[in-house]
């Protein structure tokens, strides 16, 4: 293999030699900085043979250098070892970042080249500012790789659902209209619209371009009158022709949205988000006229879900946890007795959810981790390699399911057998973080900052932390990760925060990582919801949407105050009325035993 | 009095006339923006018979119009009744700002007058920027009103005292080599400090110049080698004259500030703090060359507290805390058997403080209130028109003073006899509101936005809220209120959060304020403290300063959880271990009641 990397590296430098290329970048992303990319969009791995899920690769003729994060250092050791490229360990210190590289080595008056559809133009303009010193010419239309990559797979393309109006709560028109008076408000003549999931919401259409995420690639233009969708033909079906012209949107094909923005002759405002829109349609927009770089206006619509939603949620919620809960019961039940390991364990409860009704795809690979494999946020279980459960330990399992009516996200740690003392004050405190955070009342104008403490105090109080945000918003058919809401504490100077909106949904998901050991991570997903309002303001609470057993093997109560048992025992109480209806006799029966009241 | 007030209004329009100004504006500042401003400074107060801490006047040859804020519109109302002043109620709608008023009635190249020395850089640029399209003309040099004020008292003026070295941990030398540095770090020639405390903190002297406040008026403008302090002669001491040449500072006259930037020859970058830093100062750095505003790099040194400062608190606190027990068990012993007011209490609570080693002032006024006085946070009680205490309902007293060894603030609600359920209920809840926030636990990084709802958590549970922030930093032997720390929930874009530092004090006062009913605070001073220090990073939890009895007669554990009970018994034994060795055999007996523990 690194005979093969270093050979398509030399292809590379043989082609940016041809095109008056000194240095070529290879970031990870596809047009419109999702989160998750087709392999079409693998150009990165495909070139340094890093399979990790960031990472920078730079080209010149005297090296190659490979930027990543602290998640993949050691796997980025090994899978470069042999192949020539140098590893940047990202924020080491002493190790430069790709722009004080490229400020060091860069010789006056050279090209940076890159494909500027995979730039976003918050790094395109850092870039320029970082060299502009150095009057470092930009050949930003350059996708090199696309040469050396002679297999490289098709850009994706399926056919795009057209969802029931009946399950959106508002039509594309009435949200037409919402975006154009925010449009009006902002004063925006047009609206370049490059986000994925936020097109999708406004159109009330799905895709299945990028896997657990149902999106389909596109761009939509925007103005007071007009509506232009610009998507593969491939993916264009009768019922989206249908839908266009019921809503006055012109269909047009996907790689024209350069040449259409370089055509248009109406002088507009155009209204975008440097965030997820590309470098090349930035630079494309700025040669046109004026421009508004601010967040996208569905972002914040989108996340408040709207009533039709909710209660849509609500039933795929039931039926959700109702798998999860079988799923525990049948692990119970069968660990120890038959052969199971982490992937075929996933592989069972993906089974259960392909099973009911409205199920269209996960809403991310299921990560089911055996003991300390748990403590590892990021673990995939390979079925090769991974762990075989035993009756005694822990199993992390966090899924979710994309159905027509929601998307999914929970998170059960389940007890397999003995477990020592710490483990149970670990999973016992976790749990009172999750049901600290549940039971959060605040006034409206709070953000995730505020209330990130609730669940994160037990473990603070035990001189722990778990290094990532307690909870983020999640996607109504859509991406299991959405913005702007999250639970969060970390500070930044200047970064925006987004007050809680009632409506809006977040995950609830503490946990504790010991390396080596165990990992425990609880997690619901809760629906922000107004309560009483008075003279002191708006009061705001949360509503549960997830209702799955917390395991009560691990569960010590000497490790709660009696508040907090009487929220787990009221919680298991609505678990078992709202789940046991779904269940077979036996399961049932389980469940009552999983949802009994303690002291 | 309203017509003295209107004989002075028409004196104004006349002076107004004869200086060529057509609209004249009022603040309530010194030149310092300090937070309160001696009687000189009173010159709205004067003009207008407000005597509210907030207001400003603005007044043209046709109306004579006050700004002040919710807090004081009936005040308002009553005190201009019948001056022909006119009423703008600050943020009510309809309400046009001082801003609007002035772009709507200002005609086009008319003068708007002000004394540009207590109005600070911000106001005065937005003022600029709202009248720039009309070509107004600023005329800022025009202390209009004390050609109206007569018998306008002296500016005041007092010995300055150098502090001994020996309780202030740092040297000035040592305090102005860090600032430097700091200097040198921004890229600042030269340091212009406006800000009073941090000035006194720097050069380790205190003033008397503002009750409560040990601070003197003074300007100091510091380069990499000089340093000038401009003050009043009659402040001059041989102590600071002495301490003067020792760390190389030149004295010079309060008045020269302007004179001695004007005609200061060095090219030099100044930096200086905008929102503490007069427009006239601003406008005079402006036409000299580059300036830099930004916070004083003096705010954050000044808020972490030494080990030196650090002890000397302790040791005062113990002492004030043992005034207020002191003071408690007179109260309790008392009332209902003599004759006592809000004001006689609070004179009596004077009187201990006063007779404490290193005593100096009040740090500030004592807030007595009785039942639903207490509902009123500015609450200020007349000896005339005050409410006598009976042997019921509750007084509450928040107070503190300046001693040579630390500053203090401290507050408890006392229960004087029966009381509702409903107020035991609101009593309890600020008492584990103020316990759980001094029982946090929290990583390095934290701002008082992610703490505040530990303590309010208890009165969002019941749909309250108290309209104030948690807690503020507490000065050294300085001013009671001190930045930039701060314990506050309310998120504002864009707004700067100060990270809490290991040695920065900060107060712990949640609070419930039911209008015509009752008022519960209680407030605790605490110390930020290093605790474990791993690879989650940098644990954080409180020490507290402040020794004094929450009010058991208040108390019904019925709302309070065993961790919360139990807390409050080990703050109860502290309270008694550190205080009964002060008291008399009678107060240490009740002092033993009083912190026994509950169940």
């Amino acid at each position: 293999m690194n005979q093969v990397i270093q050979e398509r590296i030399v292809a590379l430098k043989k082609v940016m030699e041809q095109a008056g290329v000194d240095y070529y970048m290879v970031p990870t992303a596809d047009f419109h900085n999702s989160e998750y990319v087709d392999r079409y969009f693998k150009m990165r791995e495909y070139l340094s043979g890093f399979t990790g899920s960031n990472g920078t690769l730079v080209v010149s003729q005297k090296e190659a250098g490979l930027w990543t994060d602290g998640r993949y250092f050691i796997q980025a050791e090994n899978e470069l070892s042999g192949t020539g490229i140098k590893l940047f360990r990202m924020l080491d210190e002493g190790v430069p970042t790709i722009q004080e590289y490229l400020q060091e080595n860069m010789k006056e008056g050279q090209t940076l080249g890159f494909d500027g559809r995979v730039v976003d133009t918050a790094l395109g303009c850092r870039l320029e500012k970082a060299l502009q010193e150095k009057k470092i010419r930009f050949a930003f239309d350059k996708d090199l790789g696309d040469q050396v990559w002679s297999d490289r797979p098709a850009l994706p393309c399926h056919p795009v659902t057209v969802l029931d109006e009946a399950i959106c709560g508002k039509t594309a028109g009435e949200k037409l209209a919402d975006v154009r008076s925010k449009m009006e408000e902002i004063g925006a003549d047009a609206f370049l619209l490059s986000k994925l999931d936020d097109l999708m919401w406004l159109l009330n259409i799905r895709g299945a371009d990028v896997a657990c995420n149902p999106v389909a690639l596109s761009y939509a233009y925007l103005t007071k009158s007009e509506c232009y969708l610009f998507i593969q033909e491939g993916e264009v079906t009768d019922a989206l022709r249908t839908h266009a012209a019921k809503y006055g949107i012109t269909l047009l094909p996907y790689g024209q949205v350069v040449s259409f923005l370089k055509e248009r002759k109406e002088k507009e405002t155009v209204l975008f988000d440097g965030a997820n829109t590309s470098y090349t349609l930035y630079r494309t927009l700025q040669e046109k006229g004026e421009t508004i770089d601010r967040k996208n206006p569905t972002e914040l619509m989108k996340a408040i879900k709207n009533e039709v939603e909710l209660s849509h949620m609500e039933e795929v919620y039931l039926k959700d946890s109702a798998a999860v809960c079988k799923f525990i019961y049948w692990l119970k039940k069968n660990v120890g007795k038959m052969k199971i390991t982490e992937a075929t364990a996933a592989e069972y409860l993906d089974g259960l959810r392909s099973r009911i009704d409205g199920y269209l795809d996960l809403s991310f690979p299921t990560i089911s981790g055996y003991k300390e494999n748990a403590a590892m946020m990021h673990y995939e279980a390979v079925p090769e390699t991974c762990k075989e459960l035993q009756p005694e330990g822990m199993l992390l399992v966090d899924s979710g399911g994309q159905y027509m009516g929601g998307t999914t996200d929970v998170t059960r740690t389940i007890v397999l057998g003995p477990v020592s003392d710490e483990i149970r004050e670990h999973f016992t405190a976790v749990a009172v973080g999750m049901l600290s955070l549940t039971h959060a009342r605040f006034l409206y104008g709070c953000t995730g900052r505020n209330l990130d403490i609730l669940a994160r105090q037990p473990m603070w109080n035990r001189n722990i932390d778990y290094k990532c945000g307690t909870g983020h918003g999640v996607g109504y058919i859509l991406n299991v990760h959405e913005g702007p809401q999250g639970i969060r504490w970390r500070y930044t100077e200047g970064q925006s925060e987004a007050v809680i909106e009632a409506g809006m949904d977040v995950t609830n998901e503490p946990g504790i990582y010991i390396e080596g050991s165990h990992g425990i991570r609880t997690e619901n997903v809760m629906v922000a919801r107004n309560g009483v309002k008075n003279g002191d303001g708006q009061f705001m609470y949360f509503d549960t949407l997830t209702w799955v057993p917390i395991d009560l093997d691990g569960i010590d109560t000497k490790y709660m105050q009696p508040q907090e048992i009487a929220w787990l025992n009221s919680y298991h109480a609505d678990v078992y009325e709202k789940i046991a209806p779904l269940l077979t006799d036996e399961e049932r029966e389980w469940l009552k035993e999983a949802t009994r009241p303690v002291e």
